[in-house]
C-alpha cells in the first residue's frame, strides 16, 4: 500500500482511480491521507466516520475523503393533518445556526396546541424541459406543433426508460428559434431528477428525429431546476402543497406573546410589500431554513433549497383569531435513491416513517413532503411571532445565532 | 439517570432543559434515547458522532440528539489567481449528488490547464432592513429625509454594537407607509448576519425615537436574506464577485470534447434565453449545486445557497477560444462563527487556509469566496461542456446521479 | 342652454349627466365650455375633432371634451410572411417620439430587402383569472378539485354568455386559503377582455355555487392584466407569436453599417445579459415603442403595452449572416370592439386590411398581430443597428427625439 | 405638385423626403394621398388634423400622414394636497376604454371627500446605462475602479452637454466581462431621455478613453427603459412617489358601497398575493390605465406606461376607516419637450397649470407626477371599491367597457 502517495504524486495513478484497486474504506483513506500530506492539515474528525459507504462511493460521491458531520436537533412533536402524514412526528433539523430549532420547536408547540398542521399537496410533478435549436420562426412553431400532436408517441417513448415514471404534462414555449418542451413526470418515491432526465433524452431523439430540431442541451432552464424561477411558481415542480392552522386569539398571546393584528401586520409589510419591493420570489420569513435543515437531515439534494425558498406566507383575519398558512409551490422530495440510502439521512426519514418506497408508490415522498410543510410552517410562525413581539435581536444574542 | 426518560414523558422535563442538568454528550445522549423510545426508531449511526459538541450544543443547535454525516469528496486541484486566493486548492465538497464531484473535477482540471481562474470581489457588505409602519405617505417620507439626512448619527449608533462591523451603505425606500431601511455592513470575516441584525435593532430604536415610526420587523425581506429577490442582483449581498478564465479551442475540444461555438450556443440558448423565458433571477447551469457542496463542507449557512444561485455565466466568443466567467452578485460567506466551529467543518475551512481571523479582518472571508466563485467555475464549465456533447443522460445513467 | 354652466356649478346637473339631456356634441361642447371657464384654459384644439362621436360617448369615454390628435406617421412598406398577413404593408405609428418612425421605417426596408419578415402565432387566448377566498386550505384544495373535475360544466356556463367566446383552458392554483381560476378563452376578433370577464363573472357564480367559496374579485392578477408578469410570459396571454428573418453580412453592412458579430454582441450584452441583470421580464430594446404607436394608432388598449415589453430579441449567428427575431409573449389585440370603432383608428385599421370581423372570425385580428410583430421586428433590427453602429445619441440630438 | 406621386411611386423621390420640397402641410397632404392610392383606402379623418405641424414633423413624427383622435374624457375635480400640486384639478383622460374616466372620476369624488389626496415626491431622477465590453473579469473590474474613483471628471464631461441636467449618482455592476454604469441626472421639467443619452454618450467616451473599455451600446438594459425591471423598483427611475388618503368607514359604504375589511380582503388576495404568484413586478389593479390615459393625453411617452405599471396598491387597516396609498416607483414625466408642444397635448398639461419650464426647474414637472399619482390613486379606490363590490361584470356589461 506504500507506493499510493507516490503514484499519486507523481501522476501515474488518479486520485479519483484508487477504488479500482482498494475496498472503499482503504481508497478513502488513502486518498484523505494524501490530501492530508499535500496541504499539511489534520482532516481526523473527517475522516472519523461511521456510515457504510460501499455503496456511497458508487452513488454518492467521488474522491470521498471522509464526511462532515452537521449536528441534529429535533423539534416537536407536531401534529400534522395531511392526507399521508397523519399523526405526531419528531423533526430533525440538520444545522449550525443556533436559535434555529428552539424556534420550530416553538412553532410546533403552538400548531399542536392548536389542534395540528393542515396540509394537502395539490399537484406532484418532477420536470425537465430540453432546449432544442431550430432554423427559423417557423420550424419551431412546426417542432411544437408535432410536439403537440403527438402526445402518445412521446408518452410511450419516455416510460421505455422507466419502471415508475408516468409522463403526465408536456408544455411547449419558443423564444425565436430556440423551443423548450417542459415534461412532467410522476416519479413515484424517488425526487426524479435522473430518472427525468434519461426520460427526457429519449424523448429529445425522438422529436430530433421527426422534426429535424437539434438538442442543444437536456436542460434549457425552462425546468427550472436549483434556479428561483416564476415558472416554478406559475406551474409547480416536485410537489406543490400548503400547510395551514387557526390560531386562537388566546394561543397567539400565550405563546407568541403577541396579538392576531400584530402578526398580520408583520406579515402584510414584510412577507408581502417587502418582497415586492424587493423583486422577490419569495414572500415569506425563513422558509430556507428549514427547508435546509430537514433537507441536510433526510438525504435530500440541499440545491433544492432554491426551490423552497419560494414559498408564500398568508395570514387571514378571522373571527377570535387567524388562519395562517405556507404554500410551497415547488417542493422537489424523495425517500429513495440520492442521499436518502446514506445511514445517518436514512435514520431521519425513518424517525418520519418515511424510509423507502411507499405503498402505493409515491405515498412515502408524499408523507413527507406534508411533514416538511408542516416544519414550515412551525418556522414561519415562530418567526413572525418573535418579529412581532420585537425581540429577534435579543434572541439572536442570547443563543448566538 | 434512570428517572430522565419519565420525567420527559410526563412533562415535568423539557426536552431542550436537559442540558441544564447533564453534561452535553449525556444530555444529547439521554434525548436521542428518549426519542428512540417514542418512535421506535434506532439512531445508532446518528449517535455516532466524533465532534466535540461542548459549544456546539450552545451556539449551533439546540435540542441535539446526534449528528448526520454528508460525504465529502475533493475535487481540483484548481488554480485561482485572486486578490486574496493564489495558488492551487482542493475543493472540499460535502454531497449525496452521484457526480457532482467529479464534474467539478473535470472542471478543476480544465481550469488549471487553462492557467486558472481569475477572481475578484467587487462589492462587500452584508445587509439587514428593517420594516417601519408610518401613519401616512407624508410621515413616510419624514422618516426617509431623517435617515438620509443622518448618516453620522446612524453610524456611531449601529457601530457601538460591534468590534468589527462599519456601516457603510444606507438606502431607503417606501411602498405606502411602510418604510424599509436597508443597512450595509463590512463584517470582517464573519458572515455577519448576527452582527447587523444586532446593529440594526439600535439603528432601528434610534430611527423610532426621532421619527415616531413604529418598528415591525427587523427584517423587513429588502434584505433580502434566503429569498430569492432582484434587490441582491442589483445591489449585492455579502460578497459580488466574478471568476472567468479563457479557454483555447484546443483545451475545449481535448478535455470538453466540444467547440467553442457549442459552449456558446448552450449558454445562450439555456442559461440566458432558457432562464428568462422561465422569468428566473438565475442565468446559470448548476451554480446552486456548488455552492451548496462547499457551504455544508464549510460550515457556511446552507439557506444562502438562494443567493448563490443568482449567478449568470457567460461565455464569450475570442479569437481562437472561448473567456467563460461567472458572476455571483450576493455570496454571504464568513470563517469565523456560524458552523465554522464544528470540527469537520473547520477543518475543510482549514484545507482552504481561510479558518478564522484573516489578517486583516476580512482577508480569510475574502479568499474563501474567491475559491468558491472558482468551484462554481468549474461547476458550469463542465456542465456546459457535457451538454454541449449532449452525454448528461449518460452520465447520470452511468454515476446514478 | 344658458342654464347648463349654472347647474353644473351649483351640482343639480352632473358633468357626466349632460348626454342625458343634450345631443353628444353638444353635450361635449357644454362640458368642455364649462371646464374652460372652471380653469380659465383654452381647449379649443382639443375641441377641434372630426370624428363621429355618437357611439364613443356611449362606448369609450365618459365624461368627454374633445380629443387630443397623435400625429401618425408611416413606415414601409415592410413585407410580412405570416399565416394570416401575406404581403406588403404599410405601418401607421402614432407617436410624438422623434426618431422613431424613421427607425422603423430603416427596419422595414431591411426586411423586405430580405424578404420579408416570417411571423407564426404560436397560441391564442384572452385570459381572466377570478380569486376567491376559502375557509382553509383544505377548503382550497376542496376547490381546485371541484374546478379540475368539471370542466364541461364551466365551459358550458362561460360560452352561455358569449356568441364567439370558446373556454380554452383552465388553471389553477392556490397561495394558502387564496384560490386563483385562470381561464382562457377564444375570443374572435375582439381584443376580449370584456367578452373573458362576463364569461368569468358566470364560471365564478357557478364554482362559488358549488364549493362555498367566496369569490373576492372577478380578477385575481393571475390573469395578468396590465402589469408585468412572469405568468404571461410562461403560459401566453392575447396572442403568443414570433417573428423572424435572415439577415446577410451584405444587407448588415450596406443598411445598418455594422457586422454580424457586432449586432450579436449588442443582442447579448444588452437584451439578454443587461435585462438578466436588472430583475427584467422583458429582454428586447425597445418594443414597447412600435406596441405603443401602432396601438393607440389603430384603437387598441394602450395600457397592454406593459405585456407588449415582455418581448425577447434574439440574434442567432449563421454562416454568412444572422437570423433575428422578435417573440411576444402577450399579445393583445381587436379588430372590432374598444377603440377599433374610432373613425381616425378604423382608418388606421383599414390601411392594413383588418377592420371588423374577419372570416373565419379571428383572422383579423391574427393578421392584425402578425403585422405588429413584423414592426417590432423591425424597430429591434434597427435600434440594434444603431447601437451597433454607436450612433444613437447622433440620431437623438439631430432628430431631436 | 403633380409629379410627386408619379416620383414617390418610381423612387426617385423617399417618402420621408416630401418634407424637403414642400411646406409641412402639403407634404403630409401628398403623402397621405400617396398611401391612400397605394391602399386604396380612405384616410379622410386623419387628414382632418387641426394642429399647427411645423415642429412636429421635426421634432415628433417622421413621414407624418396626419394625426389620430384619441377621445379626452375629464375626471374630477380632484383635491391634491402635494408639494407641488396644491389645490383641485380636472384630469385629462385620453382613452378609448369604456367606464375609465367613470371610474376614475368616482376615485376623484371619494379623495375630495376625504379630504384630498396626499402626495409627496421621494425620489427624482433619470437614468441611462451604457454597457461596455472588457476583455476579462480582471479588466471589468478596473473599469468600476476608474468609474467610481473619478465622479467628479465625469459629472463635469456630462454636465457639459446640457444647461439643465446635473449628474446625482452612479451605480456600477458586472456581469462576466460586461460593465454596466447607470448614470442618474435630474433633468428639470423635462422627462430627460434625450439630454441624459447625450450626457451617457460623452461620458462612455471617457470612460472607453482611459479604460479602454469597449463601448457595445449607450443603453445596456440596466437603466432600465421601457421595459418592466426590478431595478426600477428597487432604485427608482424618473419620479418615485406615493399618493394615499383615509377613508371613513363611512365613505367607504356612501360612495363604494362596501367595507374597510372588504377593500382590505380584495387588495391583500388580488394585489399582493396574486402578483406574488404570477410572478408579477405590478402590485396594483390597473394603473397602467391611468398612467396611460393620461400620458397620452398630455404628451407623455406612452412606452412609459410600461414604467406606471410597477405602482404598488396598500390597504391600511386603521381604526373608523382605511389608509389607502399607491406608490409608483418609477414614472417617467415632463412638461417641457417631447410630445408637450403638440397643440392638443399642451391644451391639457395646460388644464393642469404645468405645460413648458416651471420655476424653479423641475416644479412643473414634479407637480405633473404629483397629480397623475392622484389619478393614479383615484383608479385604484375606484376598481377595488367595484371589485369588493362584486359589480364589475356588470359596469361592463352596462358601460360596454
Amino acid at each position: 500500500m506504500d507506493d499510493y502517495p507516490q503514484r499519486l504524486r507523481d501522476g501515474s495513478l488518479k486520485l479519483y482511480a484508487l477504488e479500482k484497486e482498494l475496498p472503499p474504506e482503504d481508497a478513502v483513506s488513502v486518498r484523505r491521507k494524501f490530501i492530508e500530506e499535500e496541504t499539511g492539515v489534520s482532516l481526523s474528525h473527517i475522516g472519523d466516520y461511521s456510515i457504510p459507504i460501499d455503496a456511497v462511493v458508487k452513488k454518492n460521491c467521488e474522491n470521498m475523503i471522509g464526511a462532515v458531520q452537521v449536528p441534529v436537533g429535533v423539534a416537536g412533536p407536531v401534529i400534522v393533518k395531511g392526507e399521508y402524514a397523519d399523526g405526531s412526528f419528531y423533526l430533525p433539523l440538520a444545522t449550525t445556526e443556533g436559535a434555529l430549532v428552539a424556534s420550530v420547536n416553538r412553532g410546533c408547540s403552538l400548531i399542536s396546541a392548536a389542534g395540528g398542521s393542515e396540509v394537502r399537496i395539490l399537484k406532484d410533478g418532477m420536470t425537465r424541459a430540453p432546449v432544442f435549436a431550430t432554423d427559423s420562426i417557423i420550424h419551431a412553431k412546426q417542432v411544437c406543433d408535432w410536439v403537440l400532436g403527438n402526445p402518445d408517441e412521446i408518452k410511450k417513448e419516455t416510460e421505455s426508460t422507466t419502471r415508475f415514471g408516468k409522463l403526465t404534462n408536456v408544455e411547449v414555449t419558443t423564444a425565436g428559434t430556440s423551443v423548450y418542451i417542459r415534461l412532467s413526470f410522476f416519479t413515484g418515491d424517488a425526487m426524479g431528477m435522473n430518472m427525468v432526465t434519461i426520460a427526457s433524452a429519449k424523448a429529445a431523439d425522438l422529436i430530433c428525429k421527426n422534426t429535424g430540431a437539434r438538442l442543444i442541451a437536456l436542460s434549457g432552464n425552462w425546468c427550472t431546476d436549483k434556479k428561483p424561477a416564476a415558472i416554478n411558481v406559475v406551474s409547480g415542480r416536485g410537489k406543490t402543497l400548503s400547510a395551514g392552522v387557526f390560531l386562537s386569539d388566546d394561543q397567539i398571546e400565550k405563546v407568541l406573546k403577541t396579538t392576531a393584528s400584530s402578526l398580520l401586520e408583520v406579515n402584510t409589510r414584510k412577507n408581502l410589500v417587502g418582497s415586492a419591493r424587493a423583486g422577490s420570489l419569495g414572500f415569506n420569513a425563513h422558509a430556507a431554513n428549514i427547508v435546509a435543515a430537514m433537507f441536510i437531515a433526510c438525504g435530500q439534494d440541499p440545491a433544492h433549497v432554491v426551490e423552497g425558498s419560494l414559498c408564500i406566507t398568508t395570514v387571514d383575519p378571522a373571527p377570535d383569531g387567524v388562519y395562517v398558512s405556507v404554500t410551497l409551490p415547488a417542493l422537489p422530495v424523495g425517500t429513495v435513491g440520492g442521499g436518502t440510502g446514506v445511514a445517518t439521512q436514512g435514520e431521519c426519514l425513518q424517525l418520519l416513517g418515511v424510509l423507502g418506497s411507499g405503498e402505493p408508490p409515491g405515498s412515502n415522498a408524499k408523507k413527507f413532503a406534508e411533514i416538511v410543510a408542516s416544519g414550515v410552517l412551525a418556522g414561519e410562525l415562530s418567526l413572525l411571532g418573535a418579529l412581532a413581539a420585537q425581540h429577534l435581536a435579543r434572541a439572536h444574542s442570547t443563543l448566538g445565532r
